[in-house]
Order: C-alpha cells, then sequence, then structure tokens
C-alpha cells in the first residue's frame, strides 16, 4: 500500500546534507525535522498538537445494554489518554542529582503531567553497548525502579538491545508513557491567551550545568546538581488550586526556558514578555554561567515546570505551588501578550528590551 | 524514598562481569537479564506475565450519575489495553523485504497483536549518529509512515536525539504502542494446555537468513527476502474464527521458534512436540541455513506467528489463517503436552526425539 504523503525531499539538501549535534539540540534545527519531516510524513491530528505527549481519545461503548441514561441511549465511555516517549543519551551516565536511569523516569513522567495527565505506566527500552559493566547497568536499573516508585509509575514493559563495542555508548534509554486525563483538564500550548501569567517552579539552569561542570571538571564553592525531579505531584496541586484556569505547562528541557516559550508564542500566536529580573537563578548557576559563557534562558531544566495561567487564578496557583516540596521558590516571571505575535521578549535587569528567540545551533550536546 | 526491592546484585559478577552480545539475541541470557534483574527490580503483576507486551487494565466509574445498571449501581467502564515497546538496532538498516523503518513499526504492531490487542497508536524515538544521511533518514521516515498506514496504526508522538559520530551506529529507532484489547480476548503465554494445538502462519527463519545474507555477501539463486510484515490483520482473522479457543499468540522473533515456544512451555508449565516434516521453510532458505550452519528453528522471524489453540477450534483457525494473505501457507507444527513440561522436543524428519533447548549464546546480533 502507498503513503498518501508526497515523496518530495522536504529539507533542503544542499543546507544539510547530514544530520548534525544541533538536530538534537531542541532549538531551530531540531524544530525543522519535526515540522518538516516527522510531522508531515506522520501526519495526523494527535501529532499536529506539538504537546509534550499526544492526547489520545478513546470513545467506547459499553458492552451492558442493560445500561442507558435518561433518553434511552446506551452508555458511552470518554477516556483521554496521554501518551509520551523520549531517548535518553546523557553524558555522563551519573552525574550530581541523578543518573540516566532516574532523568529516563522523570522525563517520560513529566511529558506526561504536562498534557494535564497522571503518569501510570511506563516503557523501558534499553540499548546497551557491549562491554558496558553489568554493576553500572544494575544500579541504573535500581534507580529508574526508585524513581518510578517515588513517581507513583509501574515500569511494565521493556526491552533489551546489545550493539557491538563503539557502535553505541554505554548505555541509551527510551521510555515511553501512559497516562490518564481527568475529566474538564484541557492543557495545550496554543491555548495561552493574552492577559495570562507565566510562572515556573523553581530556579532555572541547574540541570544543564550540573552536567556541563562534570564534563569540563570545574567546581565551584557549591556544588551545582540537577534538578531532576517527577513534576506529577506539582501538576496535581497546580490543577486543584487553578482548576481550567491552568491553560498551558511546559517542562523547559532541552532549548531551556527560551525555546519552550517560543514554542507556546508560536502555538498560541501570541507575544511573551518576561522580566529578567524575577526569573530565579541560584546564584553558584549564574556564576557558572557566566564562566561558561551561556544565558540560563537557554539551559536545560529536568525537573521545572512552565504553567501559563489565567490572571485571577495566578495568586492561587503560586501559592499552591509554594506549598509544594518542588515548588518552594516558585516565582511570576512574565505576561501573554496580544502584542508581537509568536515573538518572546526580554525586560533586563537595567530596563532594556531584547527579543529571546530559539535555541540556534547546539549548546549542550546530550544533556538528556 | 527508598525502593522495596532488595539492593543485592543479582547475578554472578565473576561469571559477567560486563554486557556481551547474547545479552541482546533473545536466548538464556537475555532472559537471565529479564528474569534476575528487571522483573525484580521493577516488580509489579503487569511485567511479571512476561507477554510480548503489558495488559493494562482500566476500571472507571462513568461520570454521568444518571446511568445505572438494573441494580441501580452506577456505570463501570472496564477497558484493557496493551502496552509494548522495542528498540531496533539492524544492521544492515536497509535489506531485501523492508528496512529499519518498517521493522520499526511491524516489530511493535505485533508484539501488541500477539496480546490479543487492536494497534492503534505508536511512539517512535530516534537516536541517531552525528553524519547520518539525510536523504537515508527520509527514507527511512516514508517507510515508517507507509508501515504504519498500510496496518492501521497512527505514530501519534516521537523524540530525536543525536550522539557523536562513534557514539551510535547511524541510525536506532524505538517504538513503544498502544491498543485496544476487545472484550473477551485473553491471550496469554500461560493459557496453553495439554491437548492444544501449534499453528504457524508460514515459512520460518525467513528474516535472519535475509539479513545474513546481506551481511556475508552471499546470493543464491532465488533471492531471500525478509518476512517483515504487520500481522494484526491476520490476528483479527485467528481471533474471529477460534474465538476463546485461541490461547496463546507469540512472533517467534529474536531466538526464534525455539526460545518462543520454550518461553511458552516454562509460561504453562506444559510440554510441547514439534514436527520437524510440517515446519514450514523455503528451499532457499533452508539451503543457506545448511551453508551458514544455522538451525532455522533458531533463526529470527518478523513476520510470522505462533498460534495456540485448543482442538477443536484448529481446523477452523487453519483455514482462516489459510485465507489470509499473510497465512497461505499455515500449517500445524506441534502439540502441547502433559509430558515432560517446560521442555520442547522435536520429532525428527528420521523419526528420532530431541530437545529443542532455547537459544544459548548469540545466534545473530542486531538482527533487529
Amino acid at each position: 500500500m502507498l503513503p498518501t504523503f508526497s515523496l518530495q525531499f522536504p529539507i533542503p539538501i544542499s543546507d544539510y546534507p547530514t544530520i548534525t549535534l544541533a538536530h538534537g539540540g531542541g532549538g531551530k534545527l531540531s524544530q525543522m525535522l519535526v515540522e518538516r519531516m516527522f510531522v508531515p510524513a506522520f501526519a495526523n491530528p494527535e501529532l499536529e498538537t506539538l504537546h509534550d505527549g499526544a492526547i489520545l481519545d478513546f470513545k467506547l461503548q459499553i458492552a451492558n445494554s442493560k445500561l442507558t441514561n435518561a433518553d434511552g441511549q446506551s452508555a458511552i465511555c470518554n477516556l483521554q489518554f496521554a501518551f509520551s516517549t523520549d531517548s535518553y543519551v546523557i553524558s555522563p551516565r551519573f552525574f550530581p542529582g541523578g543518573d540516566i536511569g532516574s532523568l529516563a523516569v522523570h522525563g517520560t513522567v513529566n511529558d506526561l503531567a504536562m498534557c494535564g495527565a497522571r503518569p501510570r505506566y511506563l516503557s523501558a527500552g534499553f540499548i546497551l553497548e557491549e562491554g558496558l559493566p553489568m554493576e553500572e547497568l544494575w544500579r541504573i536499573v535500581q534507580s529508574m525502579a526508585a524513581a518510578a516508585q517515588a513517581a507513583g509509575v509501574r515500569i511494565v514493559t521493556g526491552d533489551t538491545k546489545v550493539v557491538e563495542r563503539g557502535k553505541g555508548d554505554g548505555i541509551f534509554i527510551n521510555t515511553a508513557g501512559v497516562g490518564v486525563i481527568p475529566a474538564g483538564v484541557q492543557i495545550a500550548p496554543g491555548r495561552a491567551r493574552p492577559g495570562d501569567v507565566v510562572l515556573v517552579n523553581g530556579p532555572i539552569a541547574s540541570h544543564g550545568i550540573a552536567i556541563m561542570s562534570v564534563r569540563e571538571g570545574l567546581t565551584f564553592e557549591t556544588a551545582v546538581e540537577s534538578d531532576s525531579a517527577a513534576l506529577n505531584g506539582l501538576v496535581e496541586a497546580i490543577l486543584a488550586a487553578g482548576g481550567e484556569a491552568v491553560h498551558v505547562l511546559r517542562d523547559p528541557t532541552r532549548g531551556g526556558v527560551a525555546s519552550s516559550l517560543n514554542e507556546i508564542a508560536a502555538a498560541a500566536r501570541v507575544g511573551i514578555r518576561l522580566d529578567e529580573a524575577r526569573i530565579p537563578v541560584l546564584e553558584e548557576v549564574r556564576g557558572a554561567c557566566e564562566i561558561l559563557g551561556f544565558d540560563p534562558l537557554y539551559v536545560a531544566n529536568e525537573g521545572k515546570c512552565l504553567v501559563i495561567v489565567a490572571t485571577d487564578a495566578a495568586e492561587a496557583v503560586l501559592v499552591a505551588m509554594r506549598d509544594h516540596p518542588l515548588g518552594r521558590d516558585a516565582a511570576i516571571i512574565g505576561l501573554v501578550v496580544a502584542e508581537h505575535p509568536r515573538k518572546v521578549y526580554l525586560r533586563s535587569r537595567i530596563g532594556g528590551l531584547r527579543v529571546v528567540d530559539m535555541l540556534s545551533g547546539e549548546q549542550l550536546p546530550r544533556i538528556c
């Protein structure tokens, strides 16, 4: 059977004849692959929302024919699931605050939570390189099990492949996840509205800087730890406080806060204004960013959540976030505006206004 | 929070200090990793069935309070899903009869179908090596899209990572899938019963021999093609014909028919007897096996399905299989017996009886 999509090559081959590291960086080239290759080829409404996961609608007639509603119609069961996947190739495999195993659980749990879902089940696909020490695999597996238990999800199915020495890099892990979206919850990047408030649950850029410090052999007075964490509990608290006023949830991983907010601005055709002075960054992370030449807005996070919420509910959501262990330093960092649609602006500490574009090129390879 | 599982190292480290290719081969060492490391660490009832995928039960109270049954109880919606994952690392990426893209769709569709589910949605996680020609990626993506369309599934969510040159091997693909199990269907390796009949939908070992021929540069008078195919349509026909008499479905991929039947014999605590003369193998595949020194029973398949069914329904299931394009050469190849539980025996063409053990060691690395 022939596919119905055009067979024309979708990307200017003279500009990009081969895959580069930047195609996996979460910035402009990643976006190009998704929007010009994967979405047209796999064309379907679920994929086109460009959410952190797909929202799946199941509408099922109830088998029991004795069940009817007041109008004599038989019962229909409406269920919404979220379904998401990520592969983890982080280097190094063990880092301050976590390892590839805990990260592989947190990352997919968070992608489901960002769809407003309650994460329930994970799969785990291992691609191991011949020669990986068995003891390292065991530490990673234990870490996954502990992270899954803490997040309240089960790893229910899996697969293991082994590739020859020199054809992999120790261990890559893919996790996919399934979660149930409670009735009434409707979270999507396209739902940001002018007047909405942008919040974050704490200081940004810690994960990327923790990884980079290890790689570069940097030491600071205070060790920088990854913020890697499962955010599903925090999201439940946010939804309990904000209800339908919660419009968008997003975990700013690869490409950082800047890239995530650009994606939201594009999906909702709105502008976003950030206030630099309000964006929390740990002192040691800020220092490391200066030394390494990074802008914290572009550095990856693994335990952070951007929340876009209607103004009236913002205070209640902020209070709920601060009541949660993973939201103690939550802050309002910006506003959604009707002006400059599809663009993100930052008001700097000294009062200037500058465009915050998506990440272009590769800032930190293999950060997750 | 601490995990509840023991932290003791589960595998004799002096015997297996590092991961070997055989740990990914689908034989005894693969089984050891699953049974002694993953299952104890991730302990949960879904994982312990050792099915091709996990069976997930969702029991949900219907929101509409007007709906009650004859006893005045409110409606409960019972849904069973199958959830499965596989990573694909096959080398070479393009082979006679398919490529890594079509394989990544067929493999996961088949794992869901082997749970008795109707496959609905797939995820796709790409791990690309820096330097992969963009044109190759596009051919693979098109092939996935065409395979998904032909199988009636949608690729609804995905992820792309890029690793440095020399840290991967062109492209690895993980797919996970979700399918709905129709009410009344109950398929599990543990359901094989003495007296049941073992069927296969056509000649075995073609996939493994097709891959091996390309790798070894062998040419035969008739080219050997992979049998890679989506089996969900065939499974629907089998279930329509056999109903609840269909006890087990299994696609004998890595480790071949021998390893799959050993897993079933162990799960159901039954013996299985095969009749060599009844097992279909293409002439050119048999010839290649002789040249290469392989036993077809241990060679991987990607479009084959073992069916274990109660005797009374065997004829109807066989007819239904032969009516389907992917089952034209279906055959009854053996019987489930009460004798020699957990063992598989083969009656050879010359009448001798020999034990068919699980694959031990690595026969064909990176066959899928």
